[in-house]
This record gives C-alpha cells, structure tokens and sequence, in this order.
C-alpha cells in the first residue's frame, strides 16, 4: 500500500548515466486497461487508503508507482472510444464529436444500447425525452486516402504513424475499438501499427477463456470473438495471459536490432465479460470471503497487475528497462453498472461518485503512472490534472517527434516538463472539460446519461441536461450542480445554490468550449430542438 | 496465350547495373494461389495450348511470364498442408508426416472429413478398407521452447524466421494452415512473421465476399471466418482484392526504411466456397457462355491475376521491380471434385489426369513462374521437376542467408542456379516423391485415395495401396501403375505389363523412400497390418 508525498524532484536526481540515455529515443509502452477504477488497486492514488483500496493485491502496480510518478488526478472520457480516439488525434472528444464508443457494425449508434450479436441496435421509444444527437457515430479514421467517402467519422493524423513514420517500430496487442467495422480506422493497420494482434473494431471479448477459443465457438460467436488468438485455443488460459505472451513475443524483433519500439498493450481486461481468472480467484473468494463477482473482478485485475510486471521484468532481463518509458492507466472509470461485477451496485469506485459511462468522478478520474527514468522522480505523486489528448503530443514529445503536421487541430498539451518536475505550461486550473450527450444502457439513469462537466482546480460544475426539459426533475432537480472536489471528493453536496456566481463563471466556460466545438446535443423531443448551452440557462 | 522454348541464357542478359543490383539483398514476394490447376490460366505450361487455357484470361500472369521464367514441370503436394508445411521446414511431406491438411480444430484426423462448423470429424465406418495412418495431425511447429510437449507435430525451425533474423521483414497475408488450433504453428506470429494478415489455422475462407463480412456473420460463421479483415465489413469487395490492399500497404514500411522484405501474399482463391468475383464474372458467363460454375472460378482466377498485376503495378511504381524476385506458384493441382466448379467432374486439369487429392498429375503438376531480375532469362522456360522442399534454401540463399542451423534435415536443394541458367546440381532424372495415404472425402475414390507415387525423368510409378488387399480390384486391378509423362501427359495407357523391370526399379525407389523416412500408412482393418511398402510386393 503506497502513500507518498508530491514531489517535484524528477530533473535534480539524473545521474549522468540516465541523462546519456535520455538522448537516446526512448521505448514506450502504453498499457492500457479497460474499465478499471481509481480506487481498484493496492496503489492508493487518493490522500489515504480506501477500503477499497484494501481488496486488491496488485504488487505490481506498486513496484510501477515506486519507479515512477502517480498522476493523482489523471482523467478520461466516461466511455471507451472517445478516451481511445482521444490518444490516438490529440483532440478533445467534444472537438471530434466522438462522445460515445462505437458499436461493432456500421453505421449503428450506439446510443441507448440493445441488439444482439454485436450489431447495437437503436430505437427511438416514444417515453424518450430526448433524440439522440448528431455524432460521429463511426469513430475515428485515419487522415488521407482511407477517409475518402468515409461517414460519420473524425479523420485526424493518427499519432501511432506520426511515430512510425520517425522510425518507431509500432505494436498493437489488445483492444483497439476506435472505429465501427467497415471503416477504415478499425484496422489498427491503418492508424500506423506495423503489427496488429487483436485489434478489431469490438470493444470487449466475447470470452476471456482460451477454453472458449475466445469466443470462436459455433454457440457463443459474435464480432467480438477475439482474433488472432487460434494458437491458444482450447488451452487453459486467461487472455489478458495470451496478449501477454504476444506482446513479450513480438517485442524480440525491435529489441534484437535496436529500434525504438512504441507497444501498445491495451488489455480487455477488466471489460465485461467479468470472469474468473482461476490463478487469482481464490485469494479472493475463499481468503478474503467476496463474493463470486467480485472475486472474479478482482482477479481479473490481478491478472492485468500479473502482465505488468511480465513486463517490467522482460525488460529487466533484455537490458531495456533504463530506456523504456511506461505509461500506465484506465480508459474511463470502473463499471459500476453491472450485476456480474458483484458488490453494490454504484459504489464500485468508492470514495468516487458513480462509475463507467458518467460524468461524476467515477467515471472519469481514472488511475496513471508513469515511468520514465531518468526523468521522472521515483515514487513520486503529481496532482496537477491531466486529460487522454494530452497524451498524442506528450507521446510524441518523448520520442523526440518534433516536426509533425496533422491535419486535425491537437487539443492536447505535452506533459514532458510536467512529469520530469520541471516548470511546466500545463496549468493546474485549466479547465477539462468532459461531455456526455447520450443515454448509455435502454434504461435511463439519471447519474449517467445526459450530463456534461467543467472542472477547474477544486471546483466543479455539473450540467444535468435532463433537468432542462420542463416536467423533467432528477437528482437535485436543477440542471446545474457544484462541487468542491477537495473537500468534498464524493460529490455529495450540491453547492449551487451557495455560490451562483461560481455556477454562472463555470457554465459559461462550459458554455463556450461546447459552443465553439459545436458539441453534439441531445435533442428535446418535444420541440425537435437541442438542448441549450449551459450559458444560455443563466439569466 | 504464351508459348516458348526452352533457354538457358539468363546469366549472359545480365546488365552491368543489374549485376551491381543482384548484389544487394533483393526482396522477395511468393505469390502462392491456393487450388490453382496446372492449365488454369492463359499462360501455357505445356507443349501445347490446351483448350482449358484458352478459357482464362489472365494478362498479369503473361505478364510475369514475359519478364521471368516459366517452370514447366513444378509439382507439389496433392493437397494444401504438405506443401505449405514443406515450404517453410525445407522437408519432403513424407518425411514431416504431414501428409495431409490439417483439420481447424487441434487433435482431429481430417482422413475422410465430414463434421460442421470448422472442425472435421473422423469416425471409422464399418465399411472401411483401411484405418487411417498415424501421421503429424496437427501439422508444422516452430521448433525452441514453443514446440515443447505439442503433440502429433513436425517441429522444425521455420524458414521464414530465419529470414527475418537475418534482417528481412517478413510479411504474412492470407492463407496460413500450417497447423491446427491450439497449436504454435496455427499462427504466422510463430512462424516467424512480422506482421501477419488473415493468417490462422483455417484453410478456406468462410466466403470470399466483403457484404458477408468474410463469413463473421452469425449465421455464417465457423472458424473458416477471415480475421484481420473488419475495415471491409459490409463492402462490395472480393477477398482476393482485400488482401491485396493489405499487402501493399504493409510494404509501405520497409520500401520506406530500405528494408528488404519478404512477402507471402498467401490467396485463399481459388479454393471453395467458389464465388462470383463480379469484376470479371461477366466475361466468362455472359460472352463466353461458360455455365455458372465455370464463370465463377474464371472469375476467382481473374481476380487472382489482377492481384498479381496490381503488385507488379506497385513494384514498379516504387521503382523496387528490379531489386525484387517473384515466386508464384500454386499450393495443389486445381480442385476436380467440387460441384459448384461447374464443367465436368475430373477433367478440369485437362490434359492431366484427375486433380486436387490425387497423385495423378492433376493433382501435383502445378503452375510455376519466378521473375528475379538480372537472374532469370526473360521469356524462357524450365523443363527441370522441382518440388515445394526445394524453395525452402532457395529462398534463403536468394535472401544471401548462407549460414544456418535448422533442428530438421532439410530435403529440398536449391534452385537459385537452375533458375539464372547456370549448370546446376538439380539432376532433371532425380526421383520425386509424393504419397497420399489419407481417404480425401467421406466416399471413396480410386484415383484420389491411397495412391502413392514416384517419378523419374518421364517415367511414373503409381502404387494403388487398395489394390494390396486381397479382394479388393480398383482401376486397373494391380498396385502398380507405369505411365511415361512424355508420351502420355494423362496418364492414360498403363505400361506396367509391358516394362516389369521399370516397375521393380521405381517401386524399389519408392519403397526404399518410404521406408527410409517411415511412411505413414494406411492401415488394413482385416489385418490390422500396415499396407505394405511397394517394394514388398516385388517378387
């Protein structure tokens, strides 16, 4: 359990050794995992130690936060693609207008999600408030001759080709789910990865058991039967083992002639389908008595803290771990919304509001490490907050891309001077910004669907579109709310009423970022227009 | 329609600048089409223009026929497996043990196949003559600590990883089925393969056609559904020009770095399902009149040749053409046992007797070019027998690999001085082997079943393995068969009678071969004995 002061120490404890290799191109190893919580690990990224903290054994997280720096307050999106295409373009989802993740096929919303096979199906009901709003419902795809007559996609220079085509060599393991199938950005080919293992356009695994074939059984198949798996099949394996195992294989080649590779271990885990990862399971189930959800939950987590250290020591043992920078985190918040997770439903990410798919804390302040040595100060914290875009020209920055074009505008800002302890421009009071305009699952929750936030230092605001709509009255039953994060970090109390002037500077903020970005909104049913910007409800 | 002399002049065409090129380590593309017959193209292999080459119309292969050389007597395995597996372990089929393709599923004879959705299904029928042999079901595995405890495999190190460890970047798209599910070898990863496109342990494709999204639908699907292919779902795209598109992309990387590179641009055309490749379908049906089968594996073999043009295009608009050896051949004789072909049964390797399964000449005599510039006299042809083993030190030695150490002894010789014209050690009279002890489909058939062969110069043994059992009287009633291939390419008039010493000679040749290599054979279910070696019937 770790629980360290901020420091600022990064550049004062180079050696001369580290500052050498720092001039070489460094590795870089995003691992990524899917729908895991602030609060699910041994690693404490809050001022104390959580009960929930308390449940999960992930030493080697630990050993990570020891080498490296904890992001305390690093974000995402509140669903999958948005996060994912965030990385990949550098732009804000609000910017792009991928504000959801994408369905399997084509051309379908996903918004308010039923169907089957894969293919999310959606259906207007009539007890709808809202139409859906006008996004990119097919993801993101690559810039140049690909994106010709492509629809409904954001085309961007994809960051993974900007670090090829600069001599990078590019892997992908794992969950891609940028893009819809039928188009090209769902192909992990195409977004500059010279190798692809497993990387369609689907957004979980239909089965995380070798002994299911992944999901490539006549009685279980859907497009998100994993591919590139048939060499484990019917073996008794856990997948996030198997994109293990593939990510270590494919690294012998750039390690063996010396280029700077760029791996981007993106896990399924800990996606639904939650299962029970059998190394694991009884250290929670029979040792510390949870129960069957949970204990499959968490020891799906340890087999993702199992990869991690996989890691670490291959590049222990090949020499590389001075060179190589690693940069860990959650794609949004945990799940809080699901049956099969065990526990209390909504209270998963506890001390944190909500979960997955929400614009509450749980679903966007997510867990981050990096390691960069020589740079970044070991077991070190950093509170100033940072959001997925960030990443493209951070990532970029570290591998000494400097000269680059894109075609998209990057909302992003470096982090290099940030985690190296150095007076940075990412100012801690900017202004992060997260959005979303959609229902996630056929049932309407108030805590998830149709909420929109602005958070600048300590304070919050969230915009509860619902409550726009007259007749409409849920949670506090006005459609802005305010919190103070530092003092009150479960967001209980609804401070709007005691400080509207602080509600107005902040929904105007909000009000302009979602106006000049022509954010998608939902659409009120009952007139056929948006919902209005924040701004337009103040006087 | 192409038609030209022997010649053996490709040393004396060489250019000073081609000479200063053939220096450098040249690309190298094999082009493999898969159930492709002999006299299946406009380009014609034989003495003569047959009229099954008249019916094709395949410009690009002219077009590599023109710029390399034409191997006129290339055989291969009688089915897909042993080829492949010979290609990349340098190992005749028979001394492998994998005599056979190898099922989807792991651990599954595919002897007489029947079963659904992938997995083939061996069950021994009262009715059986034989019971199937022991042979590597499984198929080819890489050898080191992957092989390790994998079951009824040939581990062998792979050619291509030698390749890619002596620098090349080795590319893999398409067809794979080295190997069964579940096992190392089912992944081209393995195999040594930097980037693998559709590659898995299928040996079809679930259908050719993008609007079925390569099979992975729900009610398509079996694991014969094509992976790595979601940015085409529900586009009106043949496979053949899918893989294509992957294949020249791929490329991009080490044209771009200098990189030399390997390419298996493996097709799955023209194997079933037979499909209607529109491009071209109207061609053969509307204004030759062809029946719907025939129409529809024209058109397959129309797109196979525009795939093979489309990469000739790339080669020379990346100015790379000259630096770059292409290898095309196909894996087995064309299929002459599939409805949904269309013409008449059995004859579509006219001339050459029978096809696909067989150890007649329709089922081992297949299309052969290689282009390598500065090397292979244009427009020429090459009458000396070459078999799949002999591409695996080929290839290497093309790649100046000259060092190596494999776990297998490699059978195959290499060809790199028959094919630049010089005198060679590949002796046009040495013996070729092929041996099928396996029941092809779940009915019996004499000219496909349990026939192995030996030829020598013109001279051909057939041994007819049913014709060893004591009741049992197929085709011409004895197991020996004679047939000299000069004076009669359909092996039409059995000379055994006439020529008992040429008889005992080759079936001492053989029954030596088999014995040497310990010859998986059928077993007759009276006895529970072995077939015999042939030559054990010899006085």
């Amino acid at each position: 359990m770790i629980i360290r002061k901020s420091a600022l120490l990064g550049a004062a404890l180079l050696s001369p050794a580290l500052a050498a290799l720092a001039k070489q191109r460094p590795n870089i190893i995003f691992f990524l995992v899917d729908d895991y919580g602030w609060p699910e690990s041994s690693v404490a990224y809050g001022d104390e130690v959580y009960p929930r903290n308390r449940q999960f054994h992930t030493p080697n997280m630990e050993r990570l936060a020891q080498q490296g720096v904890l992001l305390t307050h690093a974000y995402a999106c509140p669903v999958s693609t948005p996060t994912r295409a965030s990385l990949m373009s550098g732009m804000n989802a609000i910017h792009s207008h991928i504000t959801n993740w994408v369905s399997m096929a084509g051309n379908q919303p996903s918004d308010a999600v039923g169907g089957k096979n894969g293919a999310a199906v959606y259906e207007e009901l009539e007890t709808d408030i809202f139409r859906r709003p006008d996004w990119n419902i097919n993801g993101l795809c690559p810039d140049g001759p690909l994106s010709e007559g492509v629809n409904d996609v954001q085309a961007a220079t994809p960051m993974v080709r900007l670090l090829r085509d600069a001599g990078y060599y590019t892997i992908h393991v794992g969950k891609a789910h940028w893009a819809s199938a039928g188009t090209p950005g769902a192909s992990p080919y195409n977004m500059g990865f010279l190798v692809n293992v497993a990387g369609t356009n689907a957004g979980l695994p239909k089965s995380y058991l070798g002994t299911d074939n992944f999901g490539n059984k006549p009685e279980l198949w859907n497009m998100a039967a994993v591919q590139n798996m048939v060499e484990y099949y019917g073996q008794d394996i856990f997948l996030t083992e198997a994109l293990t195992r593939e990510a270590l294989k494919t690294l012998e080649e750039p390690v063996r002639r010396g280029q700077p590779f760029y791996l981007y271990l993106s896990h399924y885990a800990t996606h639904t389908p939650i299962q029970k990862d059998t190394r694991f399971f009884d250290r929670y189930k029979k040792e510390m008595g949870l129960d069957a959800g949970q204990s499959k939950f968490s020891s799906m987590v340890e087999g993702v803290d199992k990869s991690l250290g996989d890691v670490l020591d291959y590049l222990e043992a090949h020499h590389i771990a001075d060179n190589t920078i690693i940069i860990f985190m959650s794609d949004n918040g945990g799940n809080a919304d699901v049956k099969a997770k065990g526990g209390v439903p909504h209270t998963q990410n506890a001390p944190l509001r909500e979960g997955k798919g929400s614009c509450y804390q749980g679903g966007i302040r997510v867990p981050m490490m990096v390691c960069w040595p020589g740079r970044t100060a070991p077991g070190t914290r950093i509170d100033t907050p940072v959001v997925p875009e960030d990443l493209f020209p951070t990532i970029l920055e570290m591998g000494h891309v400097k000269k680059y074009t894109t075609s998209q505008e990057v909302d992003g800002k470096s982090l290099v001077k940030l985690l190296a302890g150095k007076p940075s421009d990412i100012d801690p009071q900017r202004p992060l910004f997260f959005h979303y305009p959609h229902q996630w699952k056929w049932e309407y929750k108030s805590e998830v669907d149709f909420l929109s936030t602005v958070i600048v230092g300590d304070w919050k605001l969230v915009y509860v579109m619902m409550n726009t709509v007259p007749g409409q009255r849920v949670q506090d039953g006005v459609p802005f709310e305010l919190y103070n994060l530092r003092e009150d970090i479960g967001e209980t109390r609804n401070l709007a009423a005691e400080y509207p002037e602080k509600v107005a500077e902040l929904a105007r903020l909000l009000g302009e970022r979602l106006r000049g970005w022509n954010a998608p909104m939902p659409i009120v049913r009952a007139t056929g227009k948006p919902v209005p910007w924040p701004d337009e409800l103040l006087k």
